[in-house]
């Protein structure tokens, strides 16, 4: 069994990592440290998890990690990871980062969008960027892979095969994301609570949002050249679940049609086991992925457009666990391990 | 004061027109109707009106409905709409019309979209589109005013002043639509069920939606000529409201920026008792048009792309408080009596 | 017009006292205050009252309040009112607190309850419980009003008639409240952010709520002797409203039966305008008073039990609807201005 | 590998059973069958399951039933189950059964308050009531398990080891108790509505509710004498979970204190895997046992009465969860296979 420590394990995500490991059959969690005022049963705090696990959550000290734990999680807002990872990379440790710490190659972009300095640029190059469906072959052999965000991970996915094979109009991108109340994190803010959010949406951080970066550098990569696209988030009255609506110009003279597409996408897809192709005329609902780590994707063309909409949920394939696939690809494990 | 009915009383329209004219000081209801199976007090079908009216909703009969009326609202599906026009404005009544049957000019397109014949082209030509905003004049001499649909009269606020004048490609028009699930009407389906909508969201009838014809010919008089706008509309686990978020290319060389297109609105719609821009930078949330007949707009511009973002109530603004609204006019009171 | 200030005007009160004083044809708000960083317009902070309101909300200062407003509205935390009024009733204003500041009677049990020292008993005797149904001649001629909380509202309402009559046996009211999230006001907490309250609901402050004291203080008036009752509050994963179920134990040998309570409760509540007696069979939803002042009441019969079940809007006839109720029975204003 | 068959597979219940059964390493669905107009694959129908399943959903036909499975649950509404159990039976299958059709041992009470005839008396004598908490044994042997309501569930593990012990007045039990809209089936009425939950509350079959006599059933067998118990049903706007606010009178001049029901319910739950007490002063949410198998149960003292409050997940303890634990229990699986 696998000794798995997960640091920041309050938040949202780490409460979602504790709840697919328990299902894990090879590995055990043996370290579990927050932010938090004193140490206490991961069970009391989160009473749902009474009767399947004991173990006491305390505050985050690097060498109780380090001898407690043979891999890492980190699910740390951005700025504390980068403060634990070379100790724990020296330590000889296997390391998911879910924050936005090591996912930005450029650090210039990285400290415009974050407002601050990046620690280590020392290990920022070893960092492989956590999406199984593009770089699988590197995630493998990583000792640090920096999990992709939520709203990149819908958007890179939703649109890897069209951009790759530069089927259209790749400056033209537009994406129109929803993201369900999780995503913001378990911050004590009065723009968060319920009586705010419920019954009402809204778009934030309109073509702003940190985020956008990290999907026009993948999609570049994908493009082999330099792209922007166009970004609106928006807060869903929901607790859990992404749904991005895609919009890209057709190539002009382009006889790429709708059916191509989609045969495109089947195929870049074909052995993917968490990507899901809608048939034609058929669309995600965010309710078919809550609770599971697939990518849903439908496609439909309109004169100039072509559409595309897929779906995850924010928590699974958008944080822990993509995380955890990421753990299974890294330890050998089969990769839907504690996922299906 | 004006004897009023309402045709179709109890659906989610009818409901929220009672809740209005019972506020309105120059209007006392006196005939509600609605195809149900037997008649009965208001107030006992919607417990929430009881000390408030104390009327029977019957079976709809026409000669009923233009005995008890003065002036009448249709908040009916469509095609029951022009089954009882003629007569209505044959007995010399006024009506204001919230069913899509005359709003369509050309009846190839509504027998297209809505799948049927339309059976009272005659009274066509003479009915109004029921936005104040773009045709306060004509409503105020009509008989006959077609109330827009929902998901067009955010639209065409969004985007009269830019098509109007051309500030930006109007062939690039993307409609990013979000509507809460009164906009279904009360329809006792599957998909509409409460655990079905709850924790969920989706994109249905993607680019192929009733609404978009109506949006297309309003902006194409617009803009003088035919423009085609892609249009998806999604699902909320919201009773009301509707947040549209709209992309469109800026023309190319055009001088326009972000200052002169929030001065054009904000000129555009400087006497608009109902269209509120908001300050640069601020986006519209549906909480603040809810329950109110305002239609709040914001704007963004990137690089390529003019963003705005528009939200109305869908059964207010979008339906029974632009009715009341258009009553006013015709009726020659205050227009936002009742409103505010 | 009478000058009107509201002292707390961004709590979820505050905001709706705004909302039902905008349509109020005898009065003008002529100041609102809050603790806030910095003044700012109302209607930047509520984005909803734009076009409708257009005044600056200040940092409170005691001078402010007495020189702009006749008639004042307290919509603050407890504690805070008792430092306020003793100066706003020494320069001759009428007030209505919403806190519960001058609620109960019995200053030590003020203390238990809410943890501290009472700071004004010198005008403790002079405050009314501004419960019109119970309390409306002495409300007419109050200086200070205290505005009953949310749950005692319904409670009271809904046991009124039984425990002043003594038709059943008044120890054993067991009270199982149900309340909307605006209930615990605009806190930034964990406890209330969206994720965690959507999809939830739980008991709370089991049997110690602060609430209980107070329902039982008037209760224990109406039936002439001390009582105590049993009091579990719940959070319900909606914005507004409160339903309670309430049980109590027929009187050994009593012969009233379902019908005379019935008749009782119509008659103790006959010309109440707020007060609405379902129909035998029916029940309250909350839905139905929703938005609106009203209080509904459903009343059923077992072998043992009376089961009764009331609603309220806690926003409104739970909080600033009922104040401005009592402002209108103050201010000779018809009694249900503005709140029909 | 056992093969099971679920006929009912699209209701709630027969969904969820899909989804725990796809997790359990001893059986493989082999028959999938509902009322619905067409065979259609049942990852058509929902989804979320494509990639896990890949079964086709047919029309119900008894023979293929039979062919098809060795171990059947009906997940079907009451009067459909007791149809095929005596052919299931016959040909040697074991089944559970969710509908309520064997669970009430007196057909008298069954066709009061299910108002039809009972058509299989045959069997009820040998159905064996799938609490598995009081009837393990039984359970071990049974061929035919009638899987108990959820309401019941709940209200029974509350109240058992007091109404067993006798440690307080059992004719004086109240039950509150609020259950999410999954509880009401998938049917398209427009009460379940979304629009019409959504935001709403209120209670319903107030003491006529048919849940009502299977709960005083248990109680009255625990107890060694006929009770009868007070019941209100509410309707929660969230998909799934039921809490329950249980109120019962102590014994008169008893000296059973808040500490000895404790730690007499400790004891009585000691070894159960799915029973979980709260702590002093701690009560469940439905948060915590929502998409587990758990009940949890927190209790607190007043002068007079004793409350239990006691949470389970409707669709999973309450339903297909329990449905499950008695299948692993009838095969000799380990109990909590594929529910922890």
């Amino acid at each position: 069994m696998l000794k798995v420590g997960i640091v920041g394990a309050t938040g949202y995500a780490g409460e979602e990592l504790i709840d697919i490991l328990l299902g894990h059959p090879y590995v055990k969690i043996t370290h579990l440290s927050a932010k938090i005022d004193r140490a206490l049963a991961i069970s009391e705090m989160f009473p749902r998890f009474k009767g399947r696990i004991d173990l006491i959550c305390s505050q985050p000290q690097i060498k109780k990690v380090v001898s407690e734990s043979e891999f890492i999680f980190l699910a740390l807002p951005h700025t504390i990871s980068m403060e634990l990872v070379p100790e724990l990379l020296g330590a000889g440790k296997r390391v998911v980062d879910l924050s936005a710490d090591y996912r930005l190659k450029d650090t210039k972009i990285y400290e415009e969008f974050y407002k601050l300095k990046h620690k280590d640029k020392a290990h920022l190059g070893q960092a492989v960027y956590g999406l199984p469906e593009l770089y699988r072959l590197k995630i493998k052999n990583a000792k640090l892979v920096a999990n992709p965000g939520c709203y990149p991970t819908c958007a890179i996915l939703a649109l890897a095969p069209l951009v790759a094979f530069g089927c259209a109009d790749i400056n033209t991108v537009i994406i129109d994301a929803k993201s369900g109340a999780t995503g913001a994190g378990r911050k004590a803010v009065e723009q968060l609570l319920f009586s705010e959010i419920n019954e009402d949406f809204k778009a934030y951080k309109v073509n702003t949002h940190q985020h956008m970066p990290e999907i026009e550098q993948e999609l570049s990569k994908l493009a082999g050249k330099k792209l922007k696209v166009t970004f609106v988030p928006h807060l869903l009255p929901i607790n859990r679940g992404i749904l991005e609506t895609i919009y890209i110009k057709k190539n002009k003279g382009s006889r790429v049609s709708g059916k191509n597409i989609a045969a495109l996408y089947k195929k870049f897809y074909k052995k993917e086991p968490f990507v899901r192709m809608k048939e034609e005329g058929l669309f995600p609902n965010i309710k078919d992925v809550a609770k599971n780590n697939f990518c849903d994707i439908g496609i439909r063309e309109t004169e100039n457009d072509i559409i595309i909409i897929a779906a995850i949920d924010n928590l699974i394939k958008g944080a822990s666990g993509q995380a955890v696939q990421n753990m299974n690809i890294m330890c050998g494990f089969d990769e839907s391990t504690s996922l299906l």
